[in-house]
């Protein structure tokens, strides 16, 4: 007979996929050319990408693992909206790079939100299945993420024609998770 | 006196490999030069060979996931079955690569769906250590996955000279993969 | 009800980054175009930097495993205090390359340094979080991580000037940290 | 008062570092540019190179698994000569590349067989802290850990005149590991 599915593997596989795209993130941090200050600043759209991405993951990271303490078995629904959780958010690196490389142009920064939309999405899922109905927590956990995920939305819309603003209210969506208790 | 071989350190070390795999593939994913989304979708072999690679992960993880449940003890024939069902996994990253590169080229998707086949064969292998002979499922388990591995042989056969359809052979027969057990 | 936050899985989520963290320093290390040892010598500044490099993450985590032995729960705020932590030390890779590729350049230098004195004020963040008003470790904790933090600053600004006196002054304050208890 | 150290943090941090290590060899295996089983075996000398060190990692991780079932404790004697352990491991896809690209030249093909002797000699280490004293499996751990450091040594010097001679002994050296268990 076999062991019980604990959410024990669960969590760690999702550590280690976190850990791994949180470090990948910097391996787009590319040394300047010339050994000066100046070269490093000039590469702001960098810096300012990488930072926001490991905010976010790190945000990501601490809901997941306050959403996580709520599983009782690694259930089969489980394990694949995790699965797509994780699928999300793989994608970061890459939409960080681009929007890095663009210099922050419209369409880049309109898919970086997206992404955050597909995280954000994914994660309603995880609430759907982990926080029962009878938990007082589950009405206000999907209120605010409703609420992101539209504003979420906004972002990737306004993000094509004014980047810099798109940019700006994912950053301020993500105030509202800095404690994942609701 | 040394403490028993339990399988937690196997599992785990599989774990972080199966994550550093996953999130591997996304490297593979680089921006477009251009900053649009005509740009994006032209990169499309790319997209559908990381999305097929991801769930294929996925459901091997599952499926390990799965079947390590069974495990009492970390032998030494358990260690070596499991290496083995990580180096064919470790050809994937690599073989999705070069099927992304050359555009589904014959050859290329012909080598992808034979690291189908490996993974399959090595996962025999831990089937064949894992679960006891009085085990109810075993008969199943075995059936399902000789089954599959005849199939991902001939998915490699037809991809030489029909690449998306060996490619379709492939993701059909992940579908019966999707629920560990059988 | 969630289960309690205990700091088991931050532990091993920061395990994960500083291991993918030790092994991405590895990428740096690219192998010469000729196959002498001749030209492997030539890349001196490379296998340098990647040395201390190396035996600084070795020492943080020794440091950071022993203080997460007084952690209780894993609050908010330790939460936060080990992200900004871990960020300190996501910059090393980049700062490394850096430095590596202008040849121990001043202000590459210089930066080097200043990631160290980020990296050891997040650590003060974490004995001050972590390290009760009652355990005797304390005083000397801080004693010496306040030290260190102004020898890192001195050599930042050194490094301006000598770059290799200020890496120097980074390896001697290493040394206090081989044994993380005071 | 902090928790006593215990080995399993060492455990998982080590068993990261490996699973990182064992898949950025993965990155090394560079599709080739065109799409024929031709252009596939012309790389011969990675797929060998590959090959090698990957099961030279599994072996390797095999004997620290079995090694780190006699820690007790987590003293900061092992973590340094755990650290060591690791550093030479991290050696291992730079030294792989290298011989690789070379084609497998005299010089490179003794550094790496100058990696596989560090490796054993820090393993050396870890037995003399491990094992005790009247533990009766010591002895003959060290008299294999030995001779192969030995024999190491020899297939650095062959190398440099016979490379694949060279490779071929530290091939035969690994197969005695096969078994951690003497």
């Amino acid at each position: 007979m076999p062991r019980k599915p604990t959410p024990e593997r669960l969590t760690f596989f999702s550590d280690g996929v976190f850990a791994v795209l949180i470090t990948v993130l910097v391996l787009e941090l590319r040394p300047p050319a010339v050994p000066t200050y100046a070269a490093l600043l000039d590469l702001w759209p960098r810096w300012l990408s990488y930072a926001v991405s490991y905010v976010f993951i790190a945000i990501v990271w601490a809901n997941h693992h306050y959403l996580m303490r709520f599983a009782r078995e690694a259930t089969g629904r489980l394990l694949w909206f995790n699965f797509a959780h994780l699928f999300a958010m793989s994608l970061l690196p890459f939409s960080t790079a681009w929007m890095a490389v663009s210099k922050l142009a419209p369409q880049p920064v309109a898919f970086y939100a997206g992404v955050f939309f597909l995280v954000n999405a994914t994660y309603i899922g995880l609430i759907w299945e982990l926080v029962g109905h009878t938990h007082a927590a589950r009405r206000t956990l999907r209120l605010r993420s409703l609420l992101t995920l539209g504003l979420f939305a906004v972002a990737a819309l306004v993000a094509l024609k004014f980047p810099l603003a798109g940019l700006g209210i994912c950053v301020c969506c993500l105030i509202v998770y800095l404690r994942p208790e609701p």
